[in-house]
This record gives C-alpha cells, structure tokens and sequence, in this order.
C-alpha cells in the first residue's frame, strides 16, 4: 500500500474552463477509486485530435469545466475495492474504452465494442456513481473519455486501463494507447494486407501513418497514401509510403486513378480521414473480386455513405472498426510488445515533447498541423 | 469420337422469337465446335429468372431470335480445336460464367470474376469469332449466357463447363448450374455461419432458398426468413426457416424488428431479392461488432445503396458475391459432390417437371410464382 492509498490527493491538472480557451494548470483534488476503479499517476501523455474536438466544443454540447487527455502512460497508485488484476506500482496505459471481460461483445472473439464501457464522449462523470473523481474548492470538474490524463493523477475504471510490460518505456509507448493502435490494427486486425499485396492509405494523419505502419509490418509491397493537403507527403516518407496521390490534382475521381495505377485497383484500402468522400473512394479503390476496404475515420453525424450496390457484388468487401479492433486489456500489451521486439517503430510518431506547464503549445502544434505526437511530460 | 462430330447437327430448340411470347420448338442447325468449345448433348435443364427477364427483354436492346436456358446437365458430344480438359461423354454442368485458369481472378484464390469469361447478358454469339453457332434456314439463332441450353445440343465455351461426377443423376443436380449453388456459396463461402449462429435470409425464391440450405449446412441454430410476399413462407419451412418476418406488418423498418428478435442484430444476413431496400436492410440488421451481411440479389442500373457510415465504423462487414463465389469449373464438381454424399438436399428445389415439348409451361409457373425450379426433360 502507498501512502496516499485511501487519501484525496492534491496535485497539478490542466483545467479546460472554457471551450477554446488555454488550459490552466491547477492545484485539483483527486478523490481515491471507489469500486472497480484505479487511481493512476501519470508520467506520459499526448494529445490527439479528439481533445482538440471536444476542447474546441463546436456544435456539440459543451462540458466545462473538464480535463481532456486520452493517450498517456502511468502508474497505478492505488486500486478501489475488488480490483484483483491490477496493483499498485503497475505500468499501465489508460484508454478511452474498455473492455469489462462480461458483456456479449467481450465475450465475442471479434468485438471491443464493450457494452458497459464503450468509448462515451458525453459523460463527464464516473459510471459507478454518476459523480467526478476531480475537484477545486469543492466543485467538481468533468471527466472525459474515462481518462483524463491531462493530471498528475487520474481515477479510471479498471476496464480501462491496460497492464502493460513494466520495462517499456513510458514516453514511448504511451502514444499506444489510441491513434497509432487504431491504425496499425485497423490494417494488422481488420484489412490484413496479404504479403505482397498493393494497399492505399486516405488520410495521412498519425492514424493514417500507422495504417500505413501496420501495412509494412503485414508485408504489403506497395504502399499508396492520399492527401488533399500535399504538405503531408514529406513525413509520410518515413512510413514507407512511397507513391503519393493528392485527389485535388485530378479531375477524374481518386478511385479511377489508383484503378489505372494498380492494373483494377489495390487489393486493400484503409480510410483514416473522417471524410465521406474519402470513404466512398476508399471502397471504390479496391480490386473486384478480392479487394477489401477498412473505414476507420470519425464522419459527421448526418453523413451518408453512397455506392451503387454493384461494387459490393462484384466481390468487394467493406468493413469499418473501432480502435483498430484491439481488446484494450486483452491485446494492448501485445502491441507494446511488438514494439520492444522491435517490429513496431513509435520514434518516428513522436515529433515534439513539451514539459505540462507548456502544454498548450501542444495545441497549437496540432492547430498548426506540426507534426504528429507532441509527448506532454508530467513532471515539467 | 461420335459419329456425329465434325459434323453439323440438326436438332430441337426452343426459339424465342419475340420479347415475351412463348417460345416454338423448331429444328435448328448446330454447328461444330470451334477452338476452345465443346458441343453438350443436353438431357435436363430448368428454368431460372434471369431467362425470364431477358426473355421478357422490359428496357433492354432486345437480341432475338435467341435460344435462352442457363441451368442444365448434359453430355459431352464433341469437343473442338485445343480442349484437352474435356472429352465425349463427360457428364458436364454449363454455367453462365466461366474460368479461363489463365487471367489474374482465375489465379487469384478468391474471385471468381473470370476476365475472359464473366457473364455477359448482351452477347449473343461465341467469343472466338463473334458468331452463332445456331441457325435456321441459314439465318442465326442467337446465343444467351453463353450456355443456350434450350436446346437439345448446343455450342459452349470449354471454359465455362464444369465436368462432374458421371453417377450424379442430371435430372437433379442440373438445378446447381446457377441460382442454387448462387444461394448455397453465399451463405457457405461468403456469410460463413458459425455453428450455431443466427441468420436473416431476405427474399424466400430459390436463391435465398439455397442460401438458407446452405446456413442449415454451416449449422446455423436459427434461420429468419424475411419475404414481403406472405405466400413463400409455407415453402420455407421444408428448408429449416422457422422465424419469418414481412416487413409489410410493421410500421418501424425490418432491421430493428430483427435486432428486438435477437438481442441486437444477426450474426449474418444473406439478401436475396435484388430490391435495394432490403439490402440495406439487411446490412444494417447484422449486429455491431461481429456481424456480417452478404448482398446477392442483382439491383436495378441506378439504385443506390446508402447507410449511415457509423454502422460499419461500429464493426459490421459488407460483402457481396456473385454466383456464390464459387469457380465454375474449380468448384461445381465438389457441390455435385455434397448432393452425392446426402449433406446437400437439392430434390426440395425441385418443384415441377415438363417435357421439352411442354416448355412454355414452365414459363407460365414462374410467371405465377408457383414453386420454385421446373425441370425440362429433354427427351420428353
Ligand atoms: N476509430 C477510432 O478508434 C479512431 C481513433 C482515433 C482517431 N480516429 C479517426 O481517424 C481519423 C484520422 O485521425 P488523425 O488523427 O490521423 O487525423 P488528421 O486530421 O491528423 O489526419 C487526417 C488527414 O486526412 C486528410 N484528408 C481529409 N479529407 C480528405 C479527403 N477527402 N481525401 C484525402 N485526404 C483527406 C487531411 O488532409 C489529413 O492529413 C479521424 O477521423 C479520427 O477521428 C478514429
Ligand atoms: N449473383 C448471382 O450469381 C445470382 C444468380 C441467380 C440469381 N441472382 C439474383 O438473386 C435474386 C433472387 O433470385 P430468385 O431467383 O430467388 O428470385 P425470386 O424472385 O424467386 O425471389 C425473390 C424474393 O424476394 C422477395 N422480395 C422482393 N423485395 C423484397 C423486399 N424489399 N423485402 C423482402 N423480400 C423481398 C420477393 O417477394 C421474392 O419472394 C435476384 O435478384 C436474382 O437476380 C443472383
Ligand atoms: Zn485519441
Ligand atoms: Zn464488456
Ligand atoms: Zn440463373
Ligand atoms: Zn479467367
């Protein structure tokens, strides 16, 4: 047991008072986990586009004030009651979705879509309860995704967070808690490029970059990305996609010039943009007869994907995931592994670091479009 | 070799002379086989939609006069120039589609999509040299599907007949030519049921018959047929459908009436109508996660198929086949095969029998709905 076990915990957190607005460091009180939870100390985080989203609050109902923050690597610090998998001094990674190990979805080879903790962007409070684990001067303030990683410490449910090997280190593998899990399974999981084969990646983004990782990994020999922003293309040398298509360069569809460029079209596509459009070329990109596209982007809720059914019947597949299909608890760790074997390179993701007390130049790195992760150091 | 090879024969076909009148049975003159062709004696065929449509030729450029018939078994009567696969007197299938074993889908594991040989309703001729291989009085017959099997002999490429197990009986296992194995691969190769999964079979004509056979085979512990003509439901029973659904007895669409049947969705969904609504139905009434949803039925020109890119994103599958994605000549043998080892019962299919001379009958029971396959006889 450590000595804050049981105790309300003082310590500095990143408050978002307002949509838009700088965070501000705060001294926050961290109530310790009740029943399934854990409280973590957090060395690592980053930031990922949908903090951005949900900071910016545009259109959505805002939720102020609230610490952001999803990709992070920490500590356990102390666990709730019946918490039997996890102990303190754990290495973990906190995600924004769970996996409860009971429900029919976790119980499915296939699925993570856990039906207890799947990914809620609405709710700012602790599911047990209904009420935050965060305070300043007795007033709560909001969780998000489950996680809120933008403080020294943090409380989670246990089903979400991962154990994860206690030699990987931190400021690395921390980026594996969401954006590069999600594309490097949605290629490695879900789209499953045979060796050899031909694959175009629509989006190139860290998520986009990862697919495009897992590509590699899987031994695809052609590796295509698509662009509108030509600016992407530099960085994206790094992922070993060599052949570059921006679709604002063409008059005819993206679809047709990957078809002309492959002889029919690639054997695999993987969408990591969010736009409809891209989705609908993602899947009309693919070879008949064999070829498969993977939707992973986030799109706007009245967007309508439209194809005519033919290309389904001339032996298309289409299929969509959720952080690339990973069980956070079950595969997570594995993911990691792939990195210390090796396999997997995180380096070449992380392009900036940032001490906490600056970490709003991490926002204005990815309102700028500079770079990919930028690793918040909690003890700056 | 017969005495009659090299030579032309005359015969008896059923000529369709006009869009939509019945057809006259006629003495026809069929030429020999030419390089790559064989000439088939047929004994059985049977009657299918696709002759029907193209026979009624509604908003079509109508080809005629034309010796339609697609689904059929026969004998080898003699083969032409460079066809070593095939010799007098093999029991053969034709089939509507071929398999060159030459092009990049003949070598490709998974299509089926034969560049050289895939179906094409708009030609009436032979490949090799553009001509009928059928005339009268000197004039030409044109061909359909490449297989005219309305005709006691006929002209047909190697490549798209399938040579089968001669103890087969072709009264019978000629009905796996087209719409049945079509319906059987779709649910065997393509929707894949685990055993004891669930599965949603929309449209209960032969097809979606076939596919409910073939769910029954995979070990499905719960087939729902989904029809929104009430009459086919009777029928449906002798094929292991136990649930039926029209979706014309609800207000709310069929989709979340099957997702309140079985706790959130199908594990598999299997269209066969051909009407774009139930394909989107029937994509969007697989469960999140793990569900898969398998389009056969073919749509009209302009239909568009359209659904709220979230339901693949929440980790459904969209796939589509034609002719069950099984390789005509690769593959129809060991469906014979299953008829013959007792796994596959094709006798329920078979609804009705007429003589050759009687063929327009067939005609007339399709037209009405009435059962489901009518074997011609040939010889009769
Ligand atoms: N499913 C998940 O679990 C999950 C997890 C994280 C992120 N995401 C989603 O993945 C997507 C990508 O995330 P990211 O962080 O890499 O985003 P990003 O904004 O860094 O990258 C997206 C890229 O797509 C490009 N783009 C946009 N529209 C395009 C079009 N029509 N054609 C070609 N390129 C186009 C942009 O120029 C940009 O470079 C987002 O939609 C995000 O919400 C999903
Ligand atoms: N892909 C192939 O290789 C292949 C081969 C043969 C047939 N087909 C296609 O398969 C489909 C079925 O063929 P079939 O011979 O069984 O046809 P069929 O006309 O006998 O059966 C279709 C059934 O679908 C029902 N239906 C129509 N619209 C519906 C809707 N919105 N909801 C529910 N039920 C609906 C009809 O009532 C009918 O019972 C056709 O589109 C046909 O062209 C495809
Ligand atoms: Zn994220
Ligand atoms: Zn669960
Ligand atoms: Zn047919
Ligand atoms: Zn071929």
């Amino acid at each position: 047991m450590t000595s804050t076990a049981g105790q309300v915990i003082q310590c500095r957190a990143a408050v978002a008072w307002e949509a838009g607005k700088p965070l501000v460091i705060e001294e926050v009180e961290v109530a310790p986990p009740k029943e399934k939870e854990v409280r973590l100390k957090i060395l690592y985080t980053s930031l990922c586009h949908t903090d951005l989203y949900f900071w910016e609050a545009k259109g959505q109902t805002p939720l102020f004030p609230r610490i952001f923050g999803h990709e992070a690597g920490g500590i356990v610090e102390s666990v709730g009651e019946g918490v039997t998998d996890l102990a303190p001094g754990d290495h973990v990674l906190p995600v924004f979705t769970g996996e409860c190990k009971e429900c029919a979805h976790c119980k499915h080879e296939e699925s993570n879509l856990c039906d207890l903790l799947r990914i809620n962007t609405e709710r700012g409070v602790m599911i047990s309860d209904g009420r935050s684990r965060f305070s300043m001067n007795g007033k709560p303030i909001y969780h998000f995704l489950g996680t809120s990683t933008f403080s020294e410490y943090t409380v989670i449910h246990s089903g979400c967070v991962a154990k994860i090997n206690p030699s990987a280190p931190l400021d690395k593998v921390c980026v594996l808690s969401c954006g590069i899990s999600t594309g490097l399974g949605a290629a490695l999981n879900v789209a499953k490029p045979p060796r050899g084969s031909t694959v175009a990646i629509f989006g190139l983004g860290a998520v986009g970059l990862a697919a495009a990782e897992g590509a590699r990994i899987a031994g695809a020999s052609r590796v295509i990305g698509v662009d509108r922003n030509p600016a992407k293309f530099d960085e994206a040398k790094k992922f070993g996609i060599t052949e570059f298509v921006n679709p604002m360069d063409y008059d005819k569809p993206v679809q047709e010039v990957i078809a002309e460029m492959t002889g029919g079209g690639v054997d695999r596509s993987i969408e990591c943009t969010g736009n409809i459009n891209a989705m609908i070329s993602a899947f009309e990109c693919v070879h008949d007869g064999w070829g498969v596209a993977v939707l992973v982007g986030v799109p706007h809720k009245e967007a309508v994907f439209k194809t005519h059914p033919i290309n389904f019947l001339n032996e298309r597949t289409l299929k969509g995931t959720f952080f690339g299909n990973y069980k956070p608890r079950s595969h997570l760790p594995s993911v990691v592994e792939k990195y210390m074997n090796k396999e997997l390179e995180v380096e070449k993701f992380i392009t900036h670091t940032v001490p906490f007390s600056e970490i709003n130049k991490a926002f204005d790195y990815m309102l700028k479009g500079d770079g990919l992760r930028c690793i918040i150091r909690m003890d700056g």
